[in-house]
């Protein structure tokens, strides 16, 4: 899934801890490969809400620093646009007032059921300021009152998934799961103070030390007394396995297991059910790194660098004239000729969305000298699109929407093409329960509207 | 030397190349990761030198494209502040008039004789208005009335190592290379047109083929007639390996040699020379990737990704107080805890210059359950700094400087340390003839001055 | 009233006018005289809303163009903190969806039913994302389903004073006025279309012909059918006299009176009440100088440029030093020694409110050498707040309030001081019925709350 | 001179004063009437220079303040580009290093022979890096060696006309003004410390107190021993009267006039010459302001603020189409039509050059109801470019070199112009010895190249 923007939303809060806005901000730059177009972090200071929020990089939002933001209570929120376009008005966490007060609310996840609940709360008057469906929570909140932990938690049973959310109020933060449990949500302790985040690499950057997962349909409450759970509703579960997949960092704890050693393993069930008669295993970088290392072990063959990636963002110097648009492709990834020269290759990545970086990938490797290219995807073929918060392409543009398999190996260029199996990616888990594969499968375990 | 700016300059001239800005751009930014502290462009349109130039990522200096630099050959400058200080009046590239006319100037590498130079040229009544010493080669330009090919060969003559330099005059571009070779640069064709770049990676972005290196003390001239050279003066060769080791893009051809080649041979040697008895191979990444992978495969052990890098840059939000600032020193690397966690750890990196961050990380996997953790080092220990344009610290912060071996193992915390011998470093070349050694054997080639 | 920024805010709409959006960009900066804090315009484009809006002048936040608002219908806002803190949210237009559909909206004004109608929104789970009471009439919009043009009549005569608004619909531009008139609303024709603004030099600008006022107490709907009027309510009118006094510029209509015209009357007035025996008159640039004419014509002195003010900005580049502090309050305004050295100068002002720069200013013509210095102020003392929108200082801030005529003038260090009695300011109108003359009466026509 | 930037170039220096660059840019900010394209600081400290310079006004290239400044001697600058394209490089203080050490320099006015200059220059050898003819001062401080008071006083005349040029040095600072003294320069005290400047009104805005005119070709010298006074040649004096005319601040004292007292007094003689049958006087604003008022006085006729001019810029948002392109010639002035309805009206103009924008206000007059309008300027027509540094259009586009008056009148739809004699003229000032009437005459005091 290189060829697309890896990303979500990601989510950090917390409650009692000494200069809350700079460690929001650092657990915000770990979680920004989950959205790099939007930050902002809220915070409460001497009983009101401050909030600083911008479109870019976390470093971009607060290049000018966070002395406006002092307060030891904090929310934090780093967006890629899952649902609403891309403007200011739509940067997280949002602010607003109701009859219980001021809160800050930032949101991970799409609510599948946006839009019958955007219709019932215009019913009732509501009034919305942006094109997200996380202000349907703030309108919930006001339309109903709610004021009490448990007042609150009954909104939340009533807003169906996915979300993972956390709230702050004038004393009180509070971090919720859906009951389905489609996307992470991670508690720790950070002195005498309290933390949550998306992921754990979050708390490695801050310092904090991780206790536990919120549990799907569980509502945290932390305030001075300290922390009391709340669980508002039950569901069979369906975490989202995309997290694990390409979402997540390597080095982050979700849903109790570590991607890069998750992606390992699935890497060498891939060598198990697709192996390949090859030199050399080459990875696409830097999402197909850990599948690579497991495929490459299994086989015993050996993993080499056969593409390089370059880090720095290119963009808008691209020139209208043929020349200049062939380069652009390679803004991102190069080969290492000296690797391929006569080699046949395995190229492993994540995961297969539209196809198109692979295509280019493939061409250029066999233009640097591979003999063959061998294509092997850690994940089944991948069909339909989220309505649970991953920025999916429409179904139209998924290349295993529209070609067959033989159609998509000829269309780029393989000598073969392995896709691991459902039951294969299962395999990988430690713990395999209760989780959503609508996009490889299309059973939506919950369906939209 | 991961602690440490990655940076010395890039260059890249075009010459009869359509649009020749936008590739120019492309070309800088595939060798951004030599030096991102400024960028510019200059171009020749009808007769006439344009430049835009500034501060920051070439994707930032030409966010707003190149639309003001049109013509068909450009002269371009990624620096890192080897000399001057860091202000816009020193980026690159120099714009200046004399009696010759106009001309742009990019320059890769530090004269070694700059200050003599400088005084010489004061004598005779030089105006300097930058700090860089790039400025000199104009004003020796504009001294000596160097109009005709021959006279800018005298010029190039007399001004001692090290340079890698290209000049756009009205319809002439031309690139020359120090006669000791300090410094890269290559040449290529581009359509009809003619491309010179500090790495062959450049070529990849622009889709230029390459087609062979500048030699030492070779001046080559490319205008309207097509492309001649002069050989402006001889010297045995010094060729930075610090280039190979860790300057150049693992992808490029430089000085004949793959880096990512030459770096897994090196991480081979080392593994003969330093083995440890461990159960994993990790490298610092990306710096030790490539000589981990060599490392790994010599010894027969497993490499895994137990340290992750967030390509993010973080900086701006990092508060005065204790517990952000343990946190930022984890803003680029995370250990992946399940990876490390009881094993017996060989950690691999291309070179050890102030080893803040190594003892850090070193830090980090013990503290993730690492039972020992054995440094290797793909060179010597680096004791002198380089005057030839390598930004190294000073003296005293040269850890190999400081201390013993032992000594320095100790302060890390390691339980081993083992750095690759001289001869060692040299055996990984395909041809090792004609190389600087100066920041580990003090040895320079050229003496300051 | 030279000492205080002088602003209000300034709305313009536009419907059916061919590229509405860089005309209501001309319309705004015609009216930038009304509020330099933020700046938006909304449009109407194939039935959908678009908004860009930020900090700063007209000119800044439009810096890039309006290419992003296409369509023949906007709103447009400048607009000084009249309520509501200084930050991006409160910028305006602002744009919303309730169950009928997208509005974005423009008001100049302040609310004095604020917080009574605040609290009875909240009660009814009303969302709160800014902090300006402007958000209130959207709000109103919703809880009441108000979609026709009679619902929406009905909704704005519950709102109380003060407003001039401006609403854009998909296909409706709705222009309203409360029924006292506090704040201007006038109309008019630009080719086959209408367009509304605050004053009448926004159409002197954007080309188009005054037609009338938007009348106290009535709606205009503009749609594709033409134009109708409402009358939703009516009131005793309470025209604010510092929009004739200070806020309106010279040139244009307001309340059907030239404002230069009757500032000159009442310049004229003001002689025969407090005439001077001096040599002089001398206006403080810009503000008195449609007074001090009439004051100088009708006590038959020279008036002559005694104080030249500097049209730049300056800011930001005041040291904390004793001598650069002293100088800070001289970049408005400077002293032609020439014109007021050893003269008896009439010094006359439209207003008076805290006389921080008067009395600067009377240093420094003495300090030019002038004999006496007199001051004249062209309206009744200022003792009392405005709570129908305009941006006055805490009423311990006004010097009126705090001290008696003599102390006044004592601390002012003027050797006479006059100001302009009521019924003089009245006389100066060409029609006087129905005036607010709260801030210098205390009898506020409508009670705040 | 109302349709044409109202710009040369101002100077600031200063010398022992505590906190000098905040004091710098006060005065900068004072005089940003004679430049508003680029400003820039130059300081020293602890022997060594700082410059901080950039493109736009004093409040924007200093917007982040002047902490980067520390010292207490500064040289500053107020650019519009009289030579040298507009680009960052051409910025002033130009900031460099030669055989005598660091030097900034800041210059007013233009060299009549920079073409002979420069080329000599180039033969010697000198590098040129901006388009400024204000480079060649300091290639003749290098190129000569000029250490020494007396070689800096020799080079300096043999310069050449015009110029006022401050220079600082490390411990010294040089103010000169060419022989013919074209350009102004004053010099003032401020506590112990000395400051030069352009205009007196720089010295009023930091609170220093002028002492006298720097006289033309003098040179003085200030450092910690004091001040010293060389005059390097004389010539017969040529001061510019447009400086009086035009560029001046009103309230400034420039060649020992106020530009203010002088501008009534040619409005009284203009009245004299042209006297008109008329009703009211109305001026161009702000530039006409000072003549209108002697106009009007000496005619017994009132004066009107017929038009008021908009002081915020604005831009950018003007559409190609036709409408929003007659709205933008309305952006600086508007027509009070209650002032000038039914009457005969005066315009009066300090000067007129290309006559754009005059006829757009004749036009505006009559669609506002004045029967007829006649126009007077305060100088003779203007048939000749200046070559010693007023910004002109080419002589081709001056109205009094193209037409006849009655040509001018009939385009300009006048129901009659006069213009000012140049005898008037000189009749207006105080001591009309040693002007430069070159631009109404022909007759240069000095020839070009």
């Amino acid at each position: 899934m290189h060829d697309h923007p890896r990303d979500a939303c990601g989510v950090v809060g917390l409650y009692n801890v000494p200069q809350a806005a700079p460690l929001a901000a650092l657990g915000l730059h770990a979680l920004q490969h989950r959205g790099q177009e939007a930050a902002g972090i809220a915070v409460c200071n001497e009983g009101k809400l401050l909030c600083h929020k911008g479109m870019g990089l976390v470093s971009t939002v607060f290049a000018g620093g966070v002395a406006d933001l002092p307060g030891s209570s904090a929310v934090g929120h780093v967006r890629y646009s899952t649902a609403g376009g891309s403007c200011p008005a739509n940067a997280q966490p949002i602010l607003a007032r109701y009859s219980g007060g001021e809160v800050a609310l930032a949101h991970n996840g799409n609510l599948a059921a946006a839009r019958r609940l955007s219709y019932a709360l215009a019913a009732t008057g509501a009034l919305f300021q942006t094109t997200t469906d996380s202000e349907l929570f703030l309108h919930r909140l006001a339309q109903e009152h709610a004021h009490t932990d448990e007042e609150i938690a009954v909104m939340l049973a009533h807003m169906g998934p996915a979300f993972s959310v956390v709230m702050l109020f004038a004393g009180r933060l509070i971090a919720a799961r859906d009951p389905y449990g489609f996307r992470p949500l991670v508690m720790g302790r950070l002195g005498d103070g309290y933390v949550v985040a998306s992921e754990t690499c979050a708390f490695d950057q801050m310092g904090a030390a991780f206790t536990r997962e919120v549990l799907p349909g569980e509502m945290v409450v932390i305030d001075d007394r300290g922390e009391r759970s709340f669980t508002f509703d039950t569901a069979p579960h369906a975490r989202c396995l995309l997290e694990l997949i390409y979402f997540a960092r390597p080095d982050s704890l979700v849903f109790g297991e570590t991607p890069h050693i998750l992606r390992r393993r699935s890497g060498a069930l891939l060598a198990k059910e697709h192996p390949a008669d090859a030199d050399i295993v080459v990875a696409i970088p830097d999402s197909g790194a850990s599948a690579a290392s497991g495929y490459a072990e299994a086989m015993g063959l050996p993993l080499d660098r056969g593409l390089i990636r370059n880090h720095y963002v290119g963009r808008s110097f691209i020139a209208p004239g043929q020349e200049a648009r062939t380069a652009a492709v390679r803004m991102k990834h190069n080969v290492v000729r000296e690797v391929v020269r006569g080699k046949r290759v395995v190229l492993v990545d994540d995961s297969l969305i539209r196809g198109t970086t692979t295509a280019t990938l493939g061409k250029d490797l066999r233009a640097a000298g591979a003999r063959e290219v061998h294509l092997r995807v850690a994940c089944p073929p991948t069909r339909h699109p989220c309505i649970y918060g991953v920025d999916f392409p429409r179904r139209e543009e998924l290349l295993a929407h529209r070609f067959s398999l033989e159609e998509i190996r000829a269309r780029l260029n393989m000598d073969s093409l392995g896709y691991l199996s459902m039951q294969g990616l299962l395999a990988s888990m430690e713990n395999n329960g209760g989780c959503c594969t609508a996009c490889w499968t299309g059973e939506y375990p919950v369906p939209e509207g």
